[in-house]
């Protein structure tokens, strides 16, 4: 799998801000970050289920969870000056599309980095969107150094 | 990458119907299916385009084309008894979460029998509508030898 073509002309111009504000690359993301998540999530829940149960699940991750991780990640700088919340989801779901397909990191990584920084009870609500920030927030701090310096 | 203890129950039982209609597998397979189809579209417009620009792009694949593309398969013995539109698509999610999950088809193998079943210019929403249901049922029918046979 090598798909790295599909980013030859973000790596010759190498800018932060043109990768994260890049709109086919977020659509890309939107796709990695949710197959990501619902892995993690029915990792997660399988290995934490009382009578060994398998659990399978998924969420569509929104732009609250992303938005976010990106602000505590201290990463505003990826994204659109005064972007909203939606721009800011954009710029996670780009940058994840970005390290992914540069081969920086694979699904794999991106699943276990997410199951990894999981806690709480996943199947409460309020639980899950802190544990997901959390996971996203930790994921972005990863991803930075397979990333341009400015 | 090893998920497939995520599937041991639905391996268990091996039934056609019993995979094709678990809620939990649909969801995973949203994001298969959605990420999937964005990268093997990207690198069909890229290929096809005339001045060699790379094109990054995606799409949340509809129930019209993954309910069609299990019709064309003729695989509605997966789905729920009468189900509509919405059962069917899940159903087609379900499955190919499954034979990815269970280490039959990677993502590449996926993405590859998408971007070769396309024809036509994807950048006309009636000539993408065909196209995505052509490839979807060319995967489908690919996938089918790794499915319960009832």
């Amino acid at each position: 799998m090598d798909y790295e073509y599909l980013i030859r002309d973000l790596n010759q111009i190498s800018s932060r801000k043109i990768i994260g504000t890049d709109k086919g690359l977020a659509k890309i993301g939107d796709g990695v970050v949710n197959l990501a998540y619902s892995v993690a999530k029915s990792i997660f829940l399988t290995n934490n289920s009382t009578n060994k149960k398998i659990v399978r699940t998924g969420l569509k991750v929104n732009r609250t969870i992303l938005s976010n991780a990106l602000k505590n990640a201290n990463m505003k700088e990826f994204a659109k000056n005064r972007g909203d919340a939606h721009d800011l989801a954009d710029t996670v779901e780009a940058i994840i599309a970005y390290v992914w397909l540069s081969n920086k990191m694979t699904l794999s990584d991106i699943i276990d980095i997410l199951k990894n920084n999981f806690e709480g009870d996943l199947r409460i609500k309020s639980q899950e969107l802190k544990s997901a920030i959390q996971a996203f927030t930790k994921l972005l701090i990863h991803a930075i150094k397979y990333l341009p310096e400015k």
